[in-house]
C-alpha cells in the first residue's frame, strides 16, 4: 500500500554504519547468523528506510558479510543511500525464496519483532533453523540513545509542547466535540514541524476515565476535565505528551486529583538516575497515588520507552528490574481514572542523564483553565 | 499506542454472528482447532473491533465453542458489543499465557496474517501444534463481498471521487509542492466523509515514474503530468482511486501515453465477469500496453482486492488463475512509468457483477488539464 505514514530519516544525522557494526558484534556474541528485518522501527534504525506494511514483502537480511534489502521493485526509488545493497523483486518473483536463499546456513536466525506472521510462517517452512525475536539483539542498541537521537527526541518534544501551549488560546473547548479538538491537534502538530501526527486522544468529562479513549462526537461542556494526549514523529523520532485541562474552574475534587497526579509525575521524574530499576519509577508514582487513596484508579504502567517507536523498551512497569542507564528515554505518565466521572493524566518524555532526569517537555503541567 | 488511525464498524450493518459461523464451518472442514487473530483486518471482519498495533497484545481466540477477545485493560472500553467475550488483562499479567491457556489442545492453529512475529514466536514456544496462516480459512470469506460490504465500498468510492472532482477546481497545481497538494487531498477525504485518509500519493513530472512516490517538496510546474493516488476508509472499508492530471496542455507524447493507459484500463474492466481468471484481467491490460510499445514500462500488477484492507485477495497478477466470482472487489490500475520523464496511472475500484463489471468510481478518467 502506498502511504505517507512513514518517516524518512536523514543519513547525514545518524551513523547507520556504526549501528550495523554493533548489530554484527551482538550477532557474534549470541551466535545469531542472520537477522531479518521488515516492517517496524528496526529497519529504519539501521538503514533510514521504513518498510511499507504490505502484502509485498520488504525484508533486510543482515549476515556477517552482507546487508541486503529485498523490496518490491516499485518501492525501490524511495530507498535512501545507505549501507544496504538494494535487491528489488518483480511482481512475479517469490520474495520468500529470495530471502531464504540469502540467509546461508546458520543455526539461529533473528526476526524483526513486527514481521507479519504470514511471512514468519512462510520463512519457517523454507528455512530450517532456530528462530529468535530480533529484540534480544536490537533492544539494547535502540534503548540507549546517542546524542543525535536525544536531540531528535528533544525537537519532537518541543514541537508537541508548542501545540500544548497553543491549545488554551486557540481552541474553544466548551461547545466543541472531542473529534473537532482532536482534528485541530492533528493539524497543529504538522504546523509545528512534525512530519506526521500519529495519535490525538481527546477525552472529556466521563470519557477521561478511559485511558485510550477515541475522540468522539461528545460535546465538551463547562465543568469537564479534558485529557489531551498526542504525538507524532520528526525524522522518525516520536513525540508523546499529555496535558489535562479544566473547562472553566475545576471543582475542588477535580483540582485535588490533578494535584495528586502531578505530585506522582514529579516524584517519579525526580527518581530517575542511572542504576535505578525501571519498576522503581513505577513504584514511586504509584506510592504517591496510593497514599492519596486513588491506588485502584491508576490502571496502567507509569511509562514506556520512546524513540523510533512510540512504545519501546524500557517499560516502567512492576516486574521490570532493568536498571536505568544514561541515554534511556521514556515517558512518565501517571493517571487517575474515576469511572463515570473524569480522568487526569500528565505525561512528559524524560531522558536519564548522568546524574538525574532531563525532561524534554516543558509546557505547563498545572491544571490550566480553558474556555 | 493510543491512536486514531483505526476504524470502527457498525454492528448494525454487518452480521458478525454469521461470519463467525462460516469461519467455524471452515475450521471444521480444514481440521483447524483454533484461530488466533490480532492486528489487521481479520479481527474487525468478525468483531467490528480493530486491535491497536502495540507491544500490548490484543488477540481473539476462536474455537468451536468459544470466541474470546483478550486485550489490555485500558483498551477494553473501546470494544463495541459483539459476539466475543471480552477478557481484559492487567499490566502485570502475561497475555501469551492467557491466550495459550484458551486454545485447548488442537492439532492445528491458524494465526492472523499480520500478527507480530514477537507474539508468533512466543506463542510457538508455548503451544506445541502445527501453525498455519489464517488466510487459508478467511481469505475465501473476505474475498466475496456481500451487499452491505459492496455498499460500504461504493460509499468510500463516491467520497474519493468527490475529492478527484474537486482537485481541478480547488488546487492550483503549478507552483505548489507535491506535499502541499497531498495535504489538501488528505483534508478533502475527511471533508467528504472519510473516517480517515490513509494514503495520498502526488507524483509530478519525473517523480511520476515512481509508482509509490512519496510526495516531496518538488514544486509542480506547467508541463508536468501529476499522478494523484489516494484513499482512506469509511466504517473500515477502503477507497483507492488514481487520476492523472496535466498541468497546462499535455504534449502529444503525454497525451498518447495517457490514451494507452486509459485503453488498457477500460479493456481490463470490460473483461471482468464471473469465471474469468484473475491473471486474465492483468493480461488484457498488459496486452494493450505492450501492443502500444510500452510493455517494459508497466512495472506492476494490474490490481488488488479491496475491502477492510486496501490490498487483499484477489490479486490481478500473472500466475493467479483464481476465477473471478460475483461479489469480488478489486482495483484495476494499469500504468506506464517512463524513467526521468513522467508516469500515468488510472485506477478504479470494480466489483465483479453477475454478468460483468460494476465500476464504483466515476470521476473523469480523461487527461484533465489543470492550472
Amino acid at each position: 500500500m502506498p502511504g505517507q505514514d512513514f518517516a524518512y530519516l536523514s543519513p547525514m544525522v545518524f551513523d547507520y554504519e556504526s549501528r550495523l557494526r554493533r548489530l554484527r558484534e551482538s550477532m557474534r556474541e549470541r551466535g545469531v547468523g542472520a537477522v531479518l528485518l521488515s516492517v517496524g522501527p528496526d529497519l529504519p534504525y539501521f538503514s533510514g528506510y521504513e518498510a511499507f506494511p504490505s502484502e509485498r514483502l520488504t525484508m533486510a537480511v543482515v549476515t556477517e558479510s552482507d546487508a541486503v534489502l529485498f523490496l518490491p521493485r516499485l518501492e525501490a526509488p524511495r530507498v535512501p543511500d545507505g549501507p544496504f545493497e538494494v535487491r528489488a523483486w518483480d511482481e512475479t518473483e517469490d520474495p520468500i525464496r529470495l530471502v531464504a536463499g540469502s540467509v546461508g546456513r546458520p543455526e539461529t536466525v533473528a526476526l524483526g519483532e513486527q514481521t507479519w506472521s504470514v511471512f514468519t510462517l512462510a520463512l519457517q517452512d523454507r528455512i530450517d533453523v532456530g528462530w529468535v525475536s530480533s529484540g534480544v539483539l536490537i533492544r539494547d542498541l535502540r534503548m540507549r540513545k546517542d546524542e543525535a537521537e536525544v536531540q531528535a527526541l528533544a525537537t519532537a518534544a518541543t514541537q508537541a509542547d508548542a501545540v500544548a501551549r497553543r491549545l488554551p488560546d486557540e481552541i474553544r473547548f466548551a461547545g466543541s466535540t472531542e473529534a473537532a479538538v482532536a482534528a485541530r491537534i492533528r493539524e497543529m502538530l504538522v504546523e509545528e514541524g512534525h512530519d506526521q501526527a500519529l495519535f490525538w486522544i481527546v477525552a472529556s468529562g466521563p470519557n477521561g476515565a478511559s485511558p485510550h479513549h477515541e475522540p468522539s462526537s461528545r460535546v465538551i461542556e463547562r465543568g469537564d476535565l479534558v485529557i489531551c494526549d498526542f504525538g507524532g514523529s520528526v525524522h522518525g523520532y516520536r513525540s508523546d505528551t499529555t496535558r489535562t485541562f479544566s473547562v472553566g474552574e475545576p471543582t475542588p475534587g477535580q483540582a485535588e486529583v490533578h494535584r495528586v497526579v502531578l505530585s506522582a509525575q514529579q516524584a517519579a521524574t525526580a527518581a530517575v538516575r542511572p542504576g535505578v530499576p525501571c519498576q522503581e519509577i513505577d513504584r514511586v508514582a504509584r506510592a504517591v497515588i496510593e497514599d492519596a487513596g486513588y491506588g485502584d484508579y491508576f490502571i496502567h504502567r507509569t511509562g514506556h520507552g520512546i524513540g523510533l517507536d512510540v512504545h519501546e523498551d524500557p517499560y516502567l512497569v512492576e516486574g521490570n528490574d532493568l536498571p536505568l542507564e544514561e541515554g534511556m528515554a521514556f515517558s512518565i505518565e501517571p493517571g487517575i481514572y474515576l469511572p463515570e466521572e473524569f480522568g487526569v493524566r500528565i505525561e512528559d518524555i524524560v531522558v536519564c542523564g548522568s546524574d538525574g532526569p532531563i525532561t524534554l517537555n516543558d509546557s505547563p503541567r498545572e491544571l490550566v483553565v480553558v474556555e
